[in-house]
């Protein structure tokens, strides 16, 4: 059995521009390697008509599910959905039941449901709903292409209900070993290894602690047995 | 006179498993928008030869400048020097300038130079090495891609060796202002002032404190005049 694999395009001149700090993607990718879906690409556009369909086209085609975050507010710059609705061929428009559930919310809340915040019920025709608990304003399932929220609360969210839906693969499990040597010293007995076990992915990561140069060493895949096999191996070599 | 733009791809497992947070796109944003460069577009992918290439092809293609981080170390799973000369269409072998300075380096700390560290060597025909203050091991510039290391402080170093060669247009400017007042309130309005500054760019940012909505509006251009104009409606509409 192998593993579906996913896609991730953040929509923000914010993150481009350095202002914000991009945080969903780090989420994102620790859920789905939870459930068994491999996170294999990410992408980052400015809030451009055309960027955003082309990266949405070719992502969901290339892989089995593309995530988008952020671009569904009320406000002008807030373009994902007319341009997810473009890309998969779909038509967009207000919805009725995302009206009523934004309706109801904001009657809650005493606030008027204007026309931007009425702009926030455009869903493309076929979609399915992405419950929003903190601020009303779904996100939508196209195809195979999920459309969230980027502010993080929001995000994580409707992740939490997105992801029971889909079917993952076997758990990516992963184990590591800290040693206190520097990568060029451990490298070559490494890539020996690494390359006995080509069913497990094996990666380095150096670190400085205190002037001392220390390495990480991971292993991924998703058979358990395999995994403490090539560890007993790697505690042997460097432990 | 316009933005050079530019495109980021970062390389690594590391980040799209989740194991670790990236936070070279933020820093890397930052510095080219005060310079004048105007990012464009990141990517982060595998450690897979074939799609580095990929990646590195359109990219560079599409971008006045690609930056690229993460792969370029000693172990088996650093593939990328390999993976832009492949792209780039050029050939790559080690290279006696960076042997040099990496045996220097490895001679001071009375560490052998091996075959892995030696590996760090291998630099692609054309390209122009980047300064590693931090582990010697260096970068390169291949026409305009620049290859930079992955770990936080040394990608910091080498992007403060590369920027003052390069050419920025005018500094990319921002000023926001915070309003107390949910998106939804003020969207209209505030489309309304960004379609009368079409020079201009502006965004809106909501947040939630204490429980209460909030938006910070930002407005960016390069024109200071320009943004100061758009601050002083912005204030009198919502402040």
């Amino acid at each position: 059995m192998t593993n579906p694999t996913a896609a991730m395009l953040v929509i923000g001149d914010e993150i481009l521009s350095g202002r914000t700090r991009e945080s969903n993607m780090h989420y994102l990718a620790g859920e789905l390697t939870r459930i068994g879906i491999a996170l294999r690409e990410v992408r980052v556009v400015a809030d451009v008509h055309a960027d955003i369909v082309a990266a949405v086209r070719e992502l969901s085609a290339r892989y089995a599910h593309l995530f988008t975050s952020g671009g569904i507010g009320p406000t002008h710059d807030d373009i994902t959905a007319d341009a997810v609705a473009e890309a998969m061929g779909a038509r967009i428009g207000p919805r009725a039941d995302a009206m009523a559930l934004l309706q109801a919310h904001y009657d809650r809340a005493g606030l008027p449901f204007n026309e931007a915040r009425q702009r926030m019920a455009r869903i493309p025709d076929g979609a399915t709903l992405i419950e929003n608990p903190v601020s009303a304003a779904p996100g939508f399932t196209l195809g195979n292409v999920h459309v969230m929220a980027g502010v993080p609360n929001i995000f994580q969210a409707m992740v939490a209900s997105v992801l029971p839906g889909l079917t993952g693969g076997p758990p990516l499990l992963s184990q590591s070993l800290r040693v206190n040597r520097g990568e060029g010293e451990i490298a070559e007995a490494f890539g020996a290894l690494a390359a006995e076990f080509p069913d497990l992915s094996m990666g380095s990561y150096p670190f400085i602690q205190n002037g001392a140069h220390g390495t990480n060493l991971v292993v991924r895949g998703t058979d358990p047995a395999r995994i403490d096999a090539a560890m007993v191996r790697l505690t042997q070599l460097f432990g």
